[in-house]
């Protein structure tokens, strides 16, 4: 623990299952790296609902304001209905405005994985059905159920903006030309996915941008296309519920959940996150692979500027692929902790 | 064409794009095989749309009412707002009150297919966003758009009945026990999505289907399971807008949807359609592939008793598939002619 000046205060929300098993490998990499990192342990996920009455309480809302960057686990959804439980991370996600879900989708030297996929989603992740605006109602010929999707030009502007900025970066960064694939499905929502779309184009018109090539994807075709030739995208915005569906569907062609990040973004804040769930069924048995909440910990360090120490930790991670230091997941036989521990070692001393 | 007793009438809307030059190939595969139909042309779909004013006319749903049975071929969906224009193939799937687009996603013998994939994906055909009903408006921070979702007890129970008794017949065929997954986000959407699954699992309940296994997919882990271990799978059910997007998904799994048919089914009736769509980039080359729209005239042929016809057509299709008579999407250099040829010739010796 760090209290030189500088420190950053990071929110650590493990929440369910293997997040709690995963939460303290990044931990771990971050220390070893001597990120000048000051954690506090934050309270949420379904067995917090069960404890306390509530999924997300205030007082972790509170804390995690006054926090400078989170990291979240995996939270548990009941599938069955659980009377008073709602997702926190849904809700979290709309407190803290982090309207952006930023999910990087890259090859790995692991069984599973296509090679040269290089694709970057950004998810809107504010509005559509994750609005959660539903109603239901008794008709004679039974229940009838309405859920409101609700698509903004502004919240539209927000993300396409940010898509074309990461557009640019990548491309300035590879030297190459960029590319924004816009996910909709406006032959059936002319409306609200025209708006989308709309919004996306005109941001796309800026002087600034038109060196950023533009492309649509119907979100069945984008499912598709994602699996016969994804070496074919560059970054992928997509309205909230197909970017959820796009970046699972997306995982698969990598390598699996075990591998990937996202980071949820607002204007002045991050949050990162494993795109996996609590994956019930391996908790307790040291197989859930950390490499994916590790890398949030690199996603964290980068936003707060420290490239360095954030490139340190990818590279850990290649080494632990090639060397087949991997979880079951990966065909492999090492423990979560001895990832971990691998990553952590060698990150630095590559750093 | 034929007109002895018991001819049927079936109506053909080959529609837009390679829907033209696909529906032709069943038609001679049918009539190779004196499939006792007489044919109806109709006109459907955005050609049809820019030449009359309306996508489908209502001549066009009066004459099909007349059929015994519709073959599909593909609409073209311009992604830019057309003023009047709507996708022919919904409403004419909600005209027709054909509820059900039932998709097999079976492995083939040909490149990009993995082996092992048996499933039937069962989609609810007339709700969820289907229904169209949107709206926008003006705020101060911008056009605010809102489409609703429905979900009804009555059409998830309809297709849950459907796909069970769908799990059974081939549970019994192949002697196994049956399994059914169904498709939803409860987490998030927990009333609508609540709604369709607690109406799949109601419809489970009955003594007959107790020997039926019941597994749940979300939405997001769905599509992610079916790239990494699609074998896993034998019937699913999901509300409209997840089924769009999990068969396209499972398409990508078998070789493309150059293959892969589909039956929208109705109490009384019958409308086949390819799930790809009108591929404008290949229109007049000769490299649509006939074999998705041959298979739904497989699918037309089992649908009125004539089993033996639908096994010779499906044989025939396999052994063009083993000796390489395949179009570019598949990696062959057969034309959509030399294709429906070799299977129609095949088809009259196998039978
Ligand atoms: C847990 C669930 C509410 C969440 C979502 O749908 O956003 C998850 O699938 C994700 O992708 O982060
Ligand atoms: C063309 C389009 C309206 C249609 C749909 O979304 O149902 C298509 O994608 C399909 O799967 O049949």
């Amino acid at each position: 623990m760090h209290t030189i000046v500088g420190t950053k205060k990071i929110g650590l929300l493990p929440a369910d299952g293997i997040g709690k098993e995963v939460m303290p490998c990044v931990v771990k990499v971050l220390e070893a790296l001597k990120a000048p990192f000051e954690y506090v342990n934050l309270d949420a996920g379904f067995e917090c609902f069960e404890r306390t009455g509530t999924a997300l309480p205030d007082a972790t809302v509170e804390a995690a304001k006054k926090c400078d960057g989170l990291l979240f686990g995996a939270v548990s959804s009941p599938s069955h209905k659980v009377e008073g439980y709602s997702s926190p991370i849904v809700a979290i996600r709309k407190k803290l405005d982090l309207y952006a879900n930023v999910r990087p989708v890259v090859s790995s030297p692991v069984p599973g994985s296509l090679p040269g996929i290089d694709a970057l989603i950004i998810r809107e992740n504010t509005e559509c059905l994750y609005v959660k605006d539903e109603t239901i109602e008794d008709t004679p010929t039974g229940k009838r159920a309405v859920a409101k999707r609700v698509i903004t030009e502004a919240a539209s502007k927000r993300i396409a903006k940010l898509a074309y900025q990461m557009a640019l970066k990548r491309a300035s960064l590879h030297n190459r030309q960029g590319k924004v694939t816009i996910v909709h499905k406006s032959n059936v929502l002319s409306v609200t996915d025209g708006l989308f779309r709309e919004s996306c184009l005109a941001v796309a018109e800026a002087s600034e941008l038109h060196s950023i090539k533009t492309e649509e994807q119907l979100v069945d075709s984008m499912v598709y296309r994602l699996f016969r030739d994804p070496q074919n995208f560059d970054v992928i915005v997509a309205p909230n519920m197909y970017g959820d569906i796009v970046s699972d569907g997306a995982a698969a062609v990598v390598g699996g959940l075990g591998l990937v990040p996202s980071a949820n973004v607002g204007d002045e804040f991050i949050m990162c996150e494993p795109v996996h769930g609590s994956a019930p069924d391996i908790v307790g048995q040291q197989k859930a692979n950390p490499i994916a909440m590790i890398r949030c910990g690199a996603m964290l360090l980068e936003h707060m500027g420290m490239g360095k120490e954030s490139v340190a930790i990818e590279e850990a991670i290649q080494e632990a692929m090639h060397a087949g230091t991997l979880t079951p997941d990966l065909g492999g036989t090492a423990t979560t902790t001895e990832v971990a521990d691998f990553i952590a070692k060698r990150a630095v001393e590559i750093f």
